[in-house]
C-alpha cells in the first residue's frame, strides 16, 4: 500500500474551476474571509496531516482494534490515535466550519468537506471520532437552548469534548418508531434516562475529557410513535465533574472499521436534558442525520480514492504478461498490468467514480453555504431543495460506487489484494458499513422516491433537472461536448417518463414505489453524475490550451470513460423498473424456499 | 446466523426432475451402481455431515485461524477441524467419485459436485483440505505413471494423505511464464526443487499424515517461458519417512478463508518426481486447475445459498416498518422485513442466481461424467466443449454473483450483517477470494473469449447456442414459457451479433478483445442462466398439477423475478460492449492522475 496522496490537484479543479466556489463564497456574508488563499492553505495543512499523521495509523489501528476494559467500562484507541486527535484540534481542524460565536474558524462547508474526504482516505475509522462530534456540534447548535450552547459548544468546538448520536436500540434501527429508551422527569428541569443504545460510533474512548450523547428516548405518556420521540442530550461527565449513570457495556467486533469504538451504552437513570421541543426529537436528529449521511457519501468516495491510489501504483509496477499488440517494456520480463485492458477498465471505473463523487461533494458543499447564508430567501430554498433532493443519492451512489471501486482496487492486486498487510482489503471492509448505517441505502431510496420527489409531486425534481436542461441546451450546439450532452439529454427525458410512470403505478399500488426505489436512485445518481462529468468536460476542454501536464486531456477522457461505459447501466435501470413490483411481491412469503 | 439446512429438495429438482441424471448415468459403462438410491442416501450422508459437523465448526475456525509455529514449521488448525475430517474419511467423502482401483467409490461428478456445494455453504475454509487433496489425485490420476499412482493415489483417496497445487511465486501468479523455480536432477531420476511458493492454500496443516505437493519448476535449460515449465510431486514425508527439504515459511494474514491454512512454502534442494512430460507442466496442472475452477464457482454458489439461508430467515423474524399497503401483523409491532419490495429484491436476487448456479453445476457435472465415459467419441467431445466453453463463466459468473449474493444477505441484516457474531460479514470475506483465485475472474473472462470463443472461429460456442436455439423452437408455441423464450432467442441473436463485431474488431485491435471480456463472459452468463431459468420454468409448469408445497410455483416465479430483474444487465453489457477499447486505452499512462 504505498502513501496517501491527498488529491490537491483535482480539489483544486473542482473547487476553483469547476464549481468556482470563490465567486459565490465571497459574496455570502459571514464567507469574505474563505479567500481562495485560505482555502488554500487550509486543505494543504489538512494534506499533511492525513498523508503524515492519520493514514500511517490506518493499518495499525484495524489490527489492534479498540480495547474494552469491562471492569471500568473503559476504551482504549489504537496506540496513536491520541497524539493525532490532539494535533488535530491545536491545528484547528475540530473548529474549521464552526460558529465563531463559540470558538469556531468561521469556514464553509466547501472547505470542510474536501477536508473530511481527505481523512475517510487516510484513516476512516480514526476520522468517525471528530466526525460524530461535529454532528452533535451541529444538533445543538440548531436546536440547544443558549445555556445549553454556551455549555457545550466551545468544549466541542475545541474538540476537548466529544459527542455521539444515540438513535439504534437492539429491537429498532430503521424503525425508530419502536424505541424504547425513556426519560422520566427529575423534577429540577432534567430528566432520567433508561435504556439500552447499540451501534454507538465513537460511543466510548480514551481521546477526550468527556463525551456529549445525543440521545433519543421517549417521555412519559408521550405518544408511541415516532411523534412521541424526544432528543436528549446526556454528557458522560456532569457540570460538576461526577460521573453520569451511563457506561459502555461492549464494544461490537466488526467487518472493519474496527478502529472507532462501536458502544453497546446502558443508561442507568443518567441525567439528561431536552433539546428542542418534546416530541419533536426526530427532527432534531436530522440535523445530525443529513450531515452524516453526506459523511457516509464521503467515506465511500475518499476509499474510493485511497483505494484508487493503491491500485494505480500496484497497476504501474506490478509485472505480468504482455500487453496484447506489442510489448510495452520489452527489457523487463514483462509488462506492467496498467497495459492490460481489463486492469485499465478496472482502474478508470474507480477514477471516474471518485473524481464525480467529489464533484458532486462540492456542489452539495456549496448549496449547503449557500442554503444557511445567502442573503435572498429563494436561493436559500432552491440550494436547501437540491440539498435535500440529492443527500440520499450522494449517501447511497458514492458508497454504493465507493464499495465498488474499492472492490476493483482489490482485485488490481489479484492474491495480494486478499492479504491484510497490503491494505486493500482494509478498504473494502471498511467501506462496507457507508452502505448499511445512517439509513441502509435501502432506505435512502425511499427516501429519495417517496419523499423527495413523488411527496412533493416531482417540484424539487424538477429544479433539478431545469438546472440540467438549461446546462444541455446551453451546449446544445458544441458538437465536442455532444459525446456527452446527447446521452444526458436523453436520460433526462427518461427520467420524466420513469418518474411519471412510477407516480402513476404507486398510486394504485404503494409496493410500486418500493419496488422501484433502489433502481430510481441509481438512474438519478447516473443523471448527476453524467451532468457533472459533461460540465467538467466543458470546463477541462476550455483549459486545453494550457494543458502542461495532460490533467484536462485526462479529465475529458475520463469523462468519456464514464459516458460510454459506466452511464449505459441506465439502459438495465430503466428496464428493471418498468418490469414494476409484481415480480418482487407476488411469491408468497411462505414459498420462499 | 441460522443452521445450516442442505437445500436437498432442490437438488433433487436439479438432478432428477431438471437434467434428470438417472436417464444419462445409468447407461455410462462404470455407473451403473449410481441409482437415484445411492445417490439419495449419498446426499443424505453429506447433508447430515455439513449440518452437524463442519457447520457449527465455521464461525469458530474464522476467530480462530490457521496458528503457525516458526519453531517447528507447523500448522495448527482451528479445533474441531481434525475430528471434522477424521469423520470426513472414514464416511468416505475423500473417495467419493475416486477411481475404484484406488479405493476410490467411482461415483460420478453429478454426485460428487452438490456434495462440494454442501461443503461450501457450511465451511468454505474447511472445504479446502480435501478440495485441494482431490485436486492432486486427479493430477497424478491422468499423468501420473503406475508407480506414481500406486504410490500416492490410495493415500490421497482414503484422505490419510492430502494434497496441494503449488503455483504462484513471490513475483508471478497470472504470467507463469516468470516462474523461477528450479529442479536439479539428483541422477537417482529425483530432482531437487529449489524456490519459493506462496499462496498454497492446505499447504502446511494437521489434518494428515503426509502432504503431497505438486510443484511447478524449471528443469536446467528449459525454455524460459511457460513452455519450460514441468510439474513434480514433492512429498512433505518421503517414502522412507524422512522429511523433506522443505517447509512452511509462514502463514498469510488474510480478509477471510481464516481457518484454511494459505502458506508460504520454502524448497530447498527437496526430493521431488517429475509428473508427466518434462516443460509439459503446465498442461498437467490445468487438470488440477479446471476442476478447482469449478470449486470456485461452487464456492461463490455455496456460499450465496449459505447467505440466503440466513437473510431469508432474519427477514422473516426481524420486525420492522409497517408494509407499505396494509400492515401484514397487525398485532405485532411492526412488520417482518420481508414484506418490504427491496428486501424482496435481494432476497430473490440471491435466490435467482444461487438456483441457476446450482442448476448449471449440475449441467457441468453431468458433462464431465460424460465427457469420461460416453462410449461415443462424439459426445464426449461435444460434452468435453461445453465444458471447456462454461468453465471460466461458472468460475467467473458464479463467484461474481455469489459474492453479491453474500453482501445482499449481510445487506439484509442492516448493522447487524457487520457484526461478526451473525456470521453473514464473514461469508462476504469468504466468498471474496473465489473471485481472485485460480485465474482472476478478467483472466476467465479473456479465456473465455480468446481461447474458447474467438481462437476456435466460435465453434464450441455454435455447438452451445444450438442447444439453446432448439429449447427455444421447441417451445415457441408455448405462450407460459414466452415470457424466457423471448428475451433468450432475442439475446441469442445478440451474442452472435457481438461475438461476430468483437471478432472482426480483435482482427484489427487485439485489446479490442481485452476491452470486451469481462462484460462478454457476463453476457454468456446471461445467455446460460436464461437459458437455465427457461427450463426450469418449463420443468416446473409441466409438475404444477402436483404442487403441493408451492415449490414448483416458486421456481416459476423466481425464473420471472430472473429474466425481468437480473436478465435486463444485459442491455448494459452490449452497450458497453459496442463502445470498444477506446475509451480504455486512449488515456495515456502518465496521464492516470
Amino acid at each position: 500500500m504505498p502513501a496517501y496522496k491527498a488529491p490537491l490537484r483535482d480539489l483544486h479543479f473542482v473547487l476553483n474551476e469547476l464549481i468556482q466556489v470563490q465567486d459565490v463564497i465571497g459574496k455570502l456574508p459571514g464567507y469574505e474571509e474563505a479567500t481562495e488563499d485560505i482555502f488554500a492553505s487550509y486543505l494543504e495543512a489538512a494534506a499533511q496531516f492525513c498523508e503524515n499523521e492519520v493514514a500511517p495509523l490506518n493499518r495499525s489501528g484495524d489490527e489492534a482494534g479498540c480495547q474494552f476494559d469491562p471492569s471500568t467500562h473503559s476504551v482504549t484507541t489504537p496506540e496513536g490515535f491520541r497524539d493525532a486527535y490532539r494535533q488535530y484540534c491545536e491545528l484547528g481542524f475540530t473548529a474549521l466550519d464552526c460558529d465563531p460565536a463559540y470558538g469556531g474558524l468561521g469556514m464553509p462547508r466547501t472547505l470542510a468537506f474536501p477536508v473530511m474526504e481527505m481523512l475517510c482516505s487516510a484513516n476512516v475509522a480514526w476520522s468517525m471520532y471528530p466526525g460524530l462530534s461535529h454532528g452533535a456540534y451541529a444538533a445543538i447548535h440548531a436546536h440547544g437552548t443558549t445555556e445549553q450552547k454556551d455549555t457545550y459548544l466551545p468544549h466541542l468546538v475545541d474538540g476537548s469534548w466529544t459527542g455521539t448520536m444515540c438513535l439504534t436500540e437492539p429491537h429498532c434501527g430503521t424503525d425508530l418508531g419502536l424505541l424504547k429508551s425513556r426519560a422520566e422527569p427529575n423534577g429540577d428541569g432534567s430528566y432520567a434516562i433508561t435504556g439500552t443504545k447499540i451501534f454507538i460510533s465513537a460511543g466510548e474512548h480514551d481521546l477526550a475529557d468527556n463525551i456529549i450523547h445525543l440521545v433519543l428516548a421517549r417521555l412519559p405518556d408521550a405518544p408511541k410513535d415516532v411523534k412521541g420521540i424526544s432528543l436528549f442530550i446526556v454528557p458522560k461527565f456532569l457540570a460538576d465533574g461526577s460521573r453520569n449513570a451511563m457506561h459502555c457495556g461492549s464494544l461490537e467486533h466488526k467487518m472493519g472499521i474496527k478502529a472507532n469504538a462501536t458502544a453497546v451504552l446502558n443508561f442507568d437513570g443518567a441525567k439528561g436534558f431536552l433539546i428542542g421541543e418534546a416530541n419533536r426529537g426526530l427532527a432534531c436528529m436530522f440535523t445530525m442525520m443529513n450531515a452524516a449521511r453526506l459523511g457516509c457519501g464521503m467515506q465511500g468516495l475518499g476509499l474510493g480514492e485511497a483505494s484508487y491510489q493503491g491500485a494505480l501504483a500496484y497497476a504501474r509496477e506490478r509485472l505480468q504478461m504482455r500487453a496484447l499488440n506489442a510489448p510495452h517494456s520489452p527489457d523487463k520480463p514483462a509488462d506492467p498490468i496498467i497495459v492490460h485492458p481489463d486492469v485499465r477498465r478496472m482502474l478508470l471505473t474507480q477514477k471516474a467514480y471518485t473524481e464525480a463523487g467529489r464533484a458532486l461533494t462540492a456542489l452539495l458543499a456549496l448549496q449547503l453555504d449557500i442554503e444557511e447564508k445567502h442573503p435572498d430567501p429563494e436561493t436559500r430554498q432552491d440550494a436547501a431543495d437540491l440539498v435535500a433532493l440529492l443527500t440520499p443519492v450522494a449517501k447511497a451512489f458514492m458508497t454504493d460506487n465507493g464499495y465498488e471501486a474499492t472492490n476493483l482496487g482489490m482485485q488490481v492486486f489479484g492474491g495480494h489484494g486478499f492479504i491484510r498487510e497490503w491494505g486493500m482489503e482494509q478498504l473494502v471492509r471498511d467501506c462496507r458499513i457507508s452502505q448499511i448505517y445512517e439509513g441502509t441505502n435501502g432506505i435512502q431510496a425511499i427516501d429519495l422516491l417517496g419523499r423527495k420527489v413523488l411527496l412533493d409531486q416531482g417540484q424539487r425534481l424538477r429544479k433539478f433537472t431545469r438546472l440540467i436542461h438549461l446546462f444541455c441546451k446551453e451546449h446544445a450546439e458544441n458538437s465536442q461536448l455532444k459525446p456527452f450532452t446527447e446521452p444526458l439529454a436523453a436520460l433526462l427525458k427518461d427520467v420524466g417518463d420513469v418518474t411519471m410512470h412510477i407516480g402513476m403505478a404507486a398510486m394504485r399500488d404503494r409496493d410500486e414505489a418500493g419496488a422501484a426505489a433502489s433502481d430510481y436512485l441509481r438512474l438519478i445518481g447516473h443523471l448527476t453524475y453524467a451532468w457533472l462529468w459533461a460540465r467538467m468536460a466543458q470546463t477541462a476542454a476550455a483549459r486545453l490550451a494550457s494543458d502542461e501536464d495532460g490533467f484536462y486531456q485526462a479529465k475529458i477522457e475520463t469523462a468519456r470513460f464514464y459516458i460510454t461505459k459506466l452511464f449505459p447501466e441506465v439502459h438495465t435501470l430503466i428496464a428493471r423498473i418498468k418490469a414494476g413490483a409484481g415480480p418482487l411481491m407476488t411469491l408468497k412469503e411462505e414459498h420462499f424456499f
